[in-house]
């Protein structure tokens, strides 16, 4: 299959995911959204799970290159390149529409029965922890982060409250913005009075 | 219906879901669970939204009746209470086991298409919410929190850690029991230090 068929089938699967949902999504829904026929997309991919995992793999690879553009765009400070990382994995839904974070959310309960699927949402939060993890190692070696702050532990509890952020949002409705702010302030606040000076007042 | 049937057919409902999951759930599953017909499950309830909408209502009156055993239990000190809150709300899997962990968040999953869903998780989180708020004041109050510590925003992140720590758990496998140490640290960590004395050495 040719780079371009594959890149109009998952653009495909993102826009029916986002329309339909992932329970509800049929192999029919996703070739209404490109010109691939059904038949074609079972010639492809033999089953939505198939598809899917293609799906994810793609989205880890448009994920790390976000990150990898908002960290470069943070430039040096490494408590900003921190909060870009944030900024970026919690964007609102006026960016990233809730559609979309719905069925990853849906997907993300399928992984039990998944493994395929389990897989690849472990490696966008190793790689995620990893990146947050370094920024936050840098920030110390600045002395921009305490001393005792272990930059492992610190990076596993902020991609936690990044899962929540998402799953609160699409469960209950609570805003991704104010579960983002509430992570950036509590990001900020260990950061030693000394070493900000008079940017937090 | 009696309560006696009721209470039959909601903790069937349970089983059910900790054995199929709720996307592949049907009212033969919930039947199977119980000594009642599938035709009488129908006589009941229409569909399978309102046996769980039933379901949830319930999920609501046992799990917050579980955070006054736990509050109670905890006793005087509101550190401790609000520790015991976050205990209670993440069990380990060999208490509260996966199969219902990843039912749950299908559940969250749906509530942008089930507004019913959508309320009582809106509600668990509120109470859950509204408990934590009380706790983290009354700390502030005896001076065991920081004077410039929110309370109701403080309960919200909690909040949302917490829903962290389910979804990453069913998603990646990362274990619940570390999502709720690294929650309980933190949480430490706000304790002044004077106001600890010896226990936190």
């Amino acid at each position: 299959m040719g780079e371009d068929r594959r890149e109009e089938i998952l653009r495909a699967v993102g826009t029916a995911l986002r329309t339909h949902g992932y329970a509800r999504l049929t192999m029919q829904d996703i070739a209404d959204e490109s010109s691939v026929s059904k038949a074609a997309l079972h010639y492809h991919f033999d089953t939505k799970q198939d598809l899917l995992v293609a799906f994810l793999d793609r989205l880890y690879d448009r994920f790390t290159a976000r990150l990898d553009a908002a960290e470069a765009a943070a430039g040096d400070d490494p408590v900003a390149r921190l909060e870009a990382l944030v900024e970026c994995t919690l964007q609102p839904p006026e960016d990233d529409p809730a559609g979309f974070r719905t069925a990853v959310l849906e997907i993300q309960a399928q992984a039990p029965f998944e493994p395929a699927y389990r897989d690849r949402l472990a490696n966008v939060d190793a790689h995620l922890e990893a990146r947050l993890a370094a920024a936050i190692g840098a920030a110390k070696d600045r002395g921009r982060f305490p001393d005792s702050a272990d930059p492992e532990a610190l990076a596993s509890f902020v991609v936690t409250a990044i899962h929540g952020a998402h799953a609160r949002g699409v469960a209950t409705g609570h805003p991704v913005a104010d579960a983002r702010r509430a992570l950036l302030d509590y990001l900020g606040d260990l950061v030693p009075a000394d070493a900000t000076g008079a940017e937090t007042g």
